[in-house]
């Protein structure tokens, strides 16, 4: 009874299931979609229509041209016709069509999805349409792809999947830049002009980070992710900030080497890669320069640091800022590590204590943290991720040298105080990751809606 | 290469992955885990250890009764030993302990999470550590499990899974109940008394719903869902509702029925009550009341009116609102339909325009709109949705109507105006399903960390 349900489709097929198993030519199908472009011979017209579900849209040939006539782009259409094998190249099938109803008429004089190129300024002018150009449908289908894959691989390790708080009331990552909620007015007929007030009592901040809520659960079930909307109130305009965007969290319990953090993270990138198509537009080159035969390199921060200043010494091309033990690595270090050194992902490992935030676990050295960064080609930071403090007494005197109230993190510090057990976890930028797979430059363009500093469409 | 490299396991396996695939009882297995319970006898000690993967948890015998002396309640180990059958009542499968390692002590006298029944208050308070409950623990798998089912019945049914903006300039259901986000000092040495300023030029809000976003996308790529966290800052304490919860919200386009909306929504909704396991407390009984083998039950508002007033007029027990046609349906009326007269789900259709936001689409009739409710037993609204306004010269109207601006709705009246297609949608509240699956009361329990008015923890 369990399968006769789940093989029932409600609605009719998409173009990508119709192509993907084509009906008997001899039965008629209606598709829907949106007109991609006209060609009108003598005898013979055509068209190519898309619903968005695959790259190439599906070729709709008229044996009656007068049928295709108030056809222009950007209209949307419900034809009915026999699906049949193709004579011309670049298709399998092609549509023959019998009927056409114009469901929406779309004037092609004022439709600002001109065919011609169009600027990405222009787009991000025109937010609400833009994901009716190729390149934004196909970055579209990549997150969509993207994230079946991660829900699949995180269950496959036994993960479960979380929601964690959007509103919180702590800071975590200490670097300042949490939006902030407004306080509300007071609806009192006793006290019209009461003060505002905070709706929960206290200040309210939009989340930065989701780890230290996932500890609390992963002290529970073990083994939890989260992927979770994240702000950020920064007013940098690099290609690669956003101040809303999407990132991934794990955390699990009873992992105790970075390398094993590393291994899911590879693990699972790898696996976005193999099981991507033709959408990914980088897909081919990635298999090759991810090394997917092989683990990636990972290098200590002291290893590289050593690297970046045999390269800045030797090298006639300095560094803007020079590289030394204990200075943070700058973009161009991260840049060069990666796409010249190992032209390739790198795990940097390692880091010192003094440039990473005060949950990360220290070494025996004293002196570093049991941490990484996983620098990749033409991004730089992918994801970051470390052990967790797990020691009680070491967390306590980690809060004292960052300056934080023992009191404020007090459930944090419970978490050591009651069945503590080491952990670990990483964050993954959504949106970078999907400019790395589609070879697009600006995060801007690697969600459907992007806010950033000024500016906020819709 | 690509299967072999989906079945390569990066880590350990779960208590609920070794209990489903055991291994061979010769071969030595490292179980992590936190102490449920010890029983100590003479010759022999028993522990329930739980990694939080599965609902029962693995039983330790210890044949050396030393081993199982340090272990308190909460304490993190990690056993070593051997699967073996088990020949007590309650569980296939035990481990014969060899070795005991304590990783995290917890000392038994100051736990908060003591083995007694503990008050849903008391656990809220403890929000950090609540999730060491049994209840809390199934709470969370059962999100998981559902989420898992949601994805896949979206993805069957050709829906692209994508992420709408959180921060947004518009109120999507004119509620005025968003919360808003607090203007930013400016950080210029030139006026250091500057007033503050929008980080977006423009005052922000956080979501209430993804609806109309959604509509941007589907008239893009045609099948679109979201699972979003939504905001509203209602003061009002019900167990139903949550200042932050989780929505799931789908938008298609070419669709022309209320009944196909309906029918994806029962669809989906079926399929995780099949799919869901011990965890889920409810199933059984809702596999019943679901009329999981026939459609649910559909009826206009028009009805459900009569239907109310009919009771209303022949019961001795009186509704405290009496109904009639054109007023809102009480929860009163809301839980009488599904409980007592139709004894299972019942959507609820075509309501008058005047009681549904601006959007939806008005039907012939000119005074009631392609719409539905649907109401389930004990929790009364779970879903809604509708047909949405794709006429453009009807949804100016309707705007004018609710007195809302043709400008700053422009960019929604474009879809309209270019390529427009019939389209419908819903919006699934995520806490409440979950709350109806387990049968839990209050959707303050159905969520890891909730917040609401005056109360927000970590």
């Amino acid at each position: 009874m369990f399968r006769r349900f789940v093989s029932t489709s409600t609605l009719p097929p998409t173009i990508r299931q119709l192509l993907s198993s084509p009906t008997s030519p001899s039965s008629s199908v209606q598709v829907n979609g949106w007109i991609k472009s006209v060609r009108r011979q003598k005898k013979l017209s055509f068209a190519v229509i898309s619903d968005g579900s695959s790259a190439p849209g599906l070729q709709a040939v008229f044996v009656d041209p007068s049928l295709a006539k108030g056809l222009t782009n950007g209209a949307s259409v419900r034809l009915t016709g026999k699906l049949v094998e193709s004579p011309g190249a670049g298709q399998e099938h092609e549509l023959q069509v019998d009927a056409v109803d114009v469901l929406g008429a779309c004037d092609p004089e004022t439709y600002p999805i001109q065919k011609q190129a169009l600027s990405v300024d222009y787009l991000r002018d025109n937010a609400h349409l833009r994901a009716r150009t190729d390149a934004v449908t196909a970055m579209l289908r990549v997150r969509d792809q993207t994230l079946q894959t991660l829900h699949g691989y995180l269950k496959s390790q036994g993960f479960s999947y979380t929601h964690t708080p959007i509103l919180t009331s702590s800071d975590c990552e200490g670097a300042g830049e949490a939006f902030r909620i407004a306080p509300i007015t007071p609806v009192s007929l006793d006290s019209p002009s009461a003060p505002p007030e905070e709706f929960f009592s206290r200040p309210s901040y939009l989340t930065v980070s989701s780890q230290l809520h996932l500890e609390a659960l992963a002290a529970a079930i073990s083994r939890v992710y989260t992927l979770s909307p994240c702000f950020r109130a920064e007013r940098s305009q690099t290609n690669r900030h956003l101040a809303e965007f999407w990132m991934l969290e794990a955390e699990w319990a009873f992992t105790q080497s970075v390398d094993e953090v590393c291994q899911v993270v590879e693990g699972a990138i790898k696996e976005i890669i193999q099981r991507g198509d033709a959408d990914m537009a980088l897909r081919d080159t990635l298999l090759d320069i991810s090394h997917s035969d092989r683990p990636w390199t990972r290098m200590s921060y002291a290893v590289a640091v050593s690297e970046l200043e045999k390269y800045h010494e030797s090298s006639t091309k300095k560094f803007a800022f020079p590289p030394a033990w204990g200075k943070t690595l700058q973009s161009e270090h991260e840049r060069w590590l990666a796409d010249e050194l190992v032209r390739g992902p790198v795990f940097v490992t390692d880091y010192p204590v003094s440039l990473k935030p005060f949950y990360m676990r220290l070494n025996d050295d004293g002196k570093t943290v049991a941490c990484f960064d996983l620098l990749i080609p033409r991004v730089g930071e992918l994801v970051g991720g470390s052990l967790r403090e797990e020691r009680l007494g070491h967390l306590k005197q980690a809060l004292d040298a960052h300056g934080l109230s023992r009191e404020e993190y007090g459930w944090y510090l419970d978490l050591r105080k009651y069945g503590s057990a080491p952990h670990g976890g990483f964050g993954l930028g959504f949106e970078r990751l999907i400019g790395w797979l589609s070879g697009i430059e600006n995060v801007r363009e690697c969600i459907p809606m992007p806010r950033w500093a000024g500016r906020m469409l819709l």
